[in-house]
């Protein structure tokens, strides 16, 4: 039996049920302030941890944390590897930005190739134990090709709306897991309203950003792994991009249950990192920081990162709090610095994110030159999708220029001289 | 330093030297059949295992296996999590195909998503020791796209060839990680003619299929760590597809090198998966099989799993002797099976393949048909490649139709009645 005592409205802090009907959010604040959060008895969770371990080592993927996770059998979970992605120290994207040490948590190896999964899991996992059939999401893409594949594994239903508009790859690995797939005349905005209504006329289990209490849950394993990963030794900041703003809530309620369970003795301060051009968040909380009060708004989205180009971001009174409470903040990055921030990664590292995923890089860069960050600093980042994703996006990130030529060599000795010799010489 | 003790020519056993000047292959054999092996010193092997483990379990990637892999320091490794990939017992496909258990490597997990970065990575390690400043080869995308993260991650140059109409998704990968890319105005085998003229002339160390002694060394880490999650309980049967053959040799040489050590009591019957239109492999085999001659001949390719798309399989002679030690053999399937095991494996694992990471499980079901397998049998699939690095073939294999409508109810009711009362009650 987990530790879950009930589900807390973020904002009014009232108390539901953790077991009776699900409820989307507190009637009392309404969707986009009522977000519900589950809520522990931490000294059951210390009892299970003394039992069981933190992690429990005999598992290999989140499931390794059930002694704080909200599911009653923790084989309710997908049978796929979820999480446990690697975890590399870069001493090169450390010296370009003028770190002392820069982690990267490199969640494109997630079984769908994103962050979601883990999120996914924990959702769907709950569906299996609530006895729902069918579960649907509203998403960018990211999260409805993480539902469809968590749902193709455990065996359920999955109905997923998405912006006509979403990249191909994510529609064609959507409708490869089997998910009904609803492709809406209009933008993110419009299909997540869409999805909400379609989930309560059919009784579908709803995972769609802020409507599902255990979606925060899943996404606060990624905190859980950098600490494990880091032996617990924690860096000074974390960053990542941001758009309805669950995975940064996420990983902030992480690290604050680790502190709270003496795991780890500081809380790094979490920065998330929006696009200009889709920058929500960012104008809420520095509202908030102003005026004490939260008050989210719809404003145009339009960025090179699909995954983070949201209007109106679903999670995002609880993010502003828990963001709040780690010390960190929010700031925004141009789509010029998210296409070389990708560029980085992949020629220094040998990984391929989506732009999105690049996002969180890009505000690191940004960080240091505007001096929230220093050279003292230890920094971590997730890289939250995969660049096979939207291959185009990554195109746009970098010079491709193929050089074409007929299958011989003269051929080859034409560009050559000029070519290798270059690249040749830049390297000796 | 390694157990490795020298090189030795596949076909007539001539030894040459492992650490003088890399040859691509034996001079007397030629290159179609004088593929070079490593040869180890079992009785060091032994003993390096007695104190490091077999597993070396404080290392996460293929590294744990440093015992019997051919680096002086097992550091040389690019730092990405190579290999480590789940292994998944599938009851459901298990049923479909009518065997006893089924389990699941799922290579589509390694960091530039195919089972060749077990091959790259060892290459770049022995690059890094050797003082080849630029590697390159030859490839039909994956191995390419392997090897330039591998490169970027060791921060070496690369430089790779590959036939112009190799899928777009690949292309811009190799582009990303920052290698040079030359598309050849041909097929795989004038691009790896060339990439192998090219390597002479520049001095470049050369990683194409069965020109470097490194790739099966890599590559048999596959079968190291099925094992090692078996609990060194070999299945009867193992199954890949094969197009140069490299990656089934080097499944061959795990499987014998683990029975050698006494780590696994019987080695399982290795079966290669050739799609109907690029069968030179199963030509070859069967015509081995009849006459105990080895002799590899170029065929037409085409098939929709384009990493398989090989007319002339470059480690061919080794992976026909390999095989056939094994117990195994080759055998050949449709292209629309090869499509159907591709969604199979999504709609009931969560798990997207390309065609070519899905010909192994197709394989599967032929086989149990034709009564090689049976349903007493418990056969593993090595899932080779992911299928976001070929979205358009993802999409052939699939029926997609997603439903476009304007984002009101009104539009989700008119469809819904039919639509989703169905898929409800398909599930109930």
């Amino acid at each position: 039996m987990p530790a879950v005592i009930g589900l807390r409205c973020a904002s009014c802090r009232r108390d539901y049920a953790h077991d009776g009907p699900v409820q989307d959010y507190c009637p009392e604040c309404g969707e986009l302030y009522g977000t519900l959060e589950c809520v522990y008895d931490y000294s059951a969770v210390r009892e299970a941890i003394q039992t069981h371990g933190f992690p429990d080592t005999s598992h290999h993927s989140i499931s390794r944390y059930h002694t704080i996770l909200p599911l009653h059998d923790i084989h309710n979970l997908p049978h796929l590897r979820i999480g446990m992605t690697p975890c590399y120290s870069s001493s090169r994207l450390a010296e370009i930005a003028g770190v002392r040490e820069l982690f990267l948590k490199d969640d494109t190896l997630n079984p769908t190739g994103s962050y979601k999964d883990r999120a996914s899991a924990v959702v769907v996992g709950r569906a299996v134990e609530l006895g729902y059939p069918v579960v649907a999401c509203a998403s960018t893409g990211n999260a409805a090709a993480s539902l469809a594949g968590c749902c193709a594994s455990a065996g359920l239903k999955c109905v997923v709306f998405v912006p006509r508009d979403a990249p191909p790859a994510k529609l064609v690995q959507i409708a490869a897991y089997g998910a009904q797939l609803i492709a809406v005349e209009g933008n993110y905005d419009q299909a997540f309203d869409l999805a909400t209504k379609a989930c309560r006329k059919f009784s579908w289990f709803n995972r769609s950003a802020g409507l599902n209490p255990y979606l925060v849950e899943g996404k606060k394993t990624g905190a859980f792994e950098l600490c494990e990963m880091l032996n617990f030794s924690v860096p000074e900041f974390v960053f990542t991009g941001v758009g309805d703003g669950s995975i940064i809530t996420g990983l902030c309620k992480g690290f604050t249950e680790l502190a709270k369970l003496g795991l780890i003795r500081s809380i790094p301060k979490v920065i998330g990192v929006q696009a200009e051009g889709a920058c929500a968040l960012k104008t809420a909380f520095d509202n908030f920081a102003r005026t004490g009060n939260i008050s989210i708004r719809r404003q145009a989205a339009s960025t090179c990162a699909d995954s983070i180009s949201v209007g109106l971001p679903r999670e995002g009174a609880r993010a502003i709090r828990a963001v709040s409470e780690t010390g960190g903040r929010f700031i925004t990055v141009h789509d010029d610095e998210i296409r070389q921030a990708l560029k980085h990664i992949a020629e220094n590292e040998g990984i391929l994110a989506e732009p999105a995923g690049a996002a969180g890089y890009a505000g690191v860069l940004r960080a240091v030159r505007t001096g929230i960050v220093t050279q003292t600093d230890r920094v971590a980042v997730f890289i939250t999708g995969n660049g096979l994703k939207d291959i185009s996006g990554v195109q746009e990130s970098i010079d491709m220029e193929p050089l074409v030529i007929p299958p011989d060599i003269p051929a080859l000795d034409r560009i050559s001289a000029v070519k290798f010799q270059e690249k040749d010489n830049e390297k000796r």
